[in-house]
């Protein structure tokens, strides 16, 4: 097993600027999972679902490769619902709805086959289900990846910072990275995360781009100016998927491959926020995948040549 | 004449989380002019200041290789007064005390020897002022930059955008990209806003760096990650500074060039942002300058081969 993937399948209902949709499929291992299949064909999702859920989608995520052996299906129960509203600005939003559901009572379990993966990505969760699904692995993945929010932080601070303690790679975005270190400079707030135990951190800051910490190094990854963010619900996921989906394509957890994974991981995203949900996410085409990375390296690349 | 500057030369009193200032220098032409002359020592200078204004800290400026002989000296009026307050965020900032003083009555004068620049730098001042220098001149310079912000776009609009028509590149802030454009999408600002007659137009975004557009491109620069901002005054016209002269400089203005050059202008505001005033960017050794570029370059490096 290269890549285990844990976190919500869903329904979502989004009311962007540009439109509303009803009940589409969502959920942060859905996002993931789709992102890093165009880089392995060797993930297995854990998760669960109610009996709601659309039988075509989870053959969608089959023909992206994605493992479903580890997809509870709770016939007689609903699946996680979310509702939202993004403002004008598509950078805040309001929560309409939040139905736990199949969710409330996960008990995730990681198949028998999938207990030694390469590598761990724990999508948003309850901490306590992301430290569940560690406990159940027979050795510690080559490199496990951590995202969570600041509901969390509000909640179940101490089970997160527990979680938190024990992986290599935390995404959170700049607003939760001064929450959860009370400072307000990122480059502060950065060094203090890092002191509760990853080695990595990456703060995502949407349509400003990305910082990849360490102790010692910093790499600042734009996003690309957009026409229209359509619909930015998943961008996170997304980007989180494209990155480990890259480590796992390359096996090569350095720092200068973490610099790579972020682009991919941020190519990921971009495709994700022109369209409602998972719908340019599924199916690209592997040039379109190359082409956006393009752009990202046009973006960036200028020549200084200091005497 | 290489570069030709406009601008306040001012007072500021300015209060930050970290402190407060009594009157210190400030002003967007002081500023410019410092960040240039670390580029280029054939820099004019057009302003107004009072009797009140330090001689200590003309002969500074001169020292830099800023000629004021388009500096008009009214020994018995007061300089131009700003005073301000930042928020936590250093982002925001409320305006305590704006006194014009000479500033109301001044009448830009550019010096007969002045009247032939290569490259102009419009600073932040009253449109009519801006374009008073330009009809001055009696040839169309290489390279017409002009900086200006939200105030003008409230009070002077019709004269702002008549100004704006003439420029080759117009730096703003994203806030006043949206406002000038009535785009939230900055792509789709930068590209109405390239109609209204600039060929480049340079959308500053503090912390988050800086976008570069022409109608064909799009280039995004970072802002190095800090540990504090002290006092974000002047981070903007630094940056302008240190664009243009560079440019003036190296005596290329395309497109290539440009990208350079605003790498280096965000290397001369990371400086000032880390002290009050002016103080951080008076006699900085070239060294040092070298140096913070590096940081630039290698914080956005990456290298990816698409096969």
């Amino acid at each position: 097993m290269s890549l285990l993937v844990v976190g919500t399948v869903a329904f979502d209902a989004i009311e962007t600027p540009f439109g509303k949709t009803d009940k589409i499929i969502g959920g942060a291992a859905t996002y993931i999972s789709l992102a890093a299949s165009y880089f392995t064909k060797d993930i297995l999702l854990t998760s669960v679902v109610g009996g709601d859920f659309p039988k075509e989608s989870l053959e969608m995520l089959r023909n992206h490769g994605v493992n479903l052996d580890g997809l509870q299906i709770k016939e007689n129960e609903k699946s996680f619902f979310w509702s939202g509203r993004y403002h004008n600005d598509m950078n805040t939003r309001d929560t309409l709805a939040t139905e736990l559901n199949v969710i409330a009572g996960f008990d995730p379990i990681v198949p028998e086959s999938a207990r030694e993966p390469d590598f761990l990505m724990l999508g948003n969760l309850m901490p306590s289900l992301q430290h569940k699904v560690m406990a159940q692995l027979r050795k510690r993945p080559k490199l496990i990846v951590l995202d969570t929010m600041n509901f969390w932080m509000d909640t179940a601070l101490e089970e997160l910072q527990k979680t938190i303690s024990q992986v290599d790679v935390l995404t959170i975005n700049d607003a939760e990275a001064r929450q959860l270190s009370g400072e307000y400079s990122l480059v502060k707030a950065a060094q203090k995360i890092l002191e509760m135990g990853p080695k990595v951190l990456i703060i995502k800051k949407g349509e400003h781009g990305a910082l990849l910490f360490n102790r010692e190094q910093v790499f600042y990854a734009p996003a690309l100016p957009l026409e229209d963010v359509f619909d930015p619900t998943g961008a996170g996921d997304s980007f989180a998927g494209g990155f480990i989906g890259y480590l796992a394509q390359t096996k090569d957890i350095s720092f200068d491959n973490m610099k790579r994974a972020i682009i991919f991981g941020s190519a990921m995203a971009s495709f994700t926020v022109e369209k409602f949900g998972v719908e340019r996410l599924v199916g690209l085409a592997q040039d379109e995948v190359d082409e956006r990375v393009q752009e990202f390296i046009d973006l960036v690349q200028f020549d200084i040549s200091l005497v």
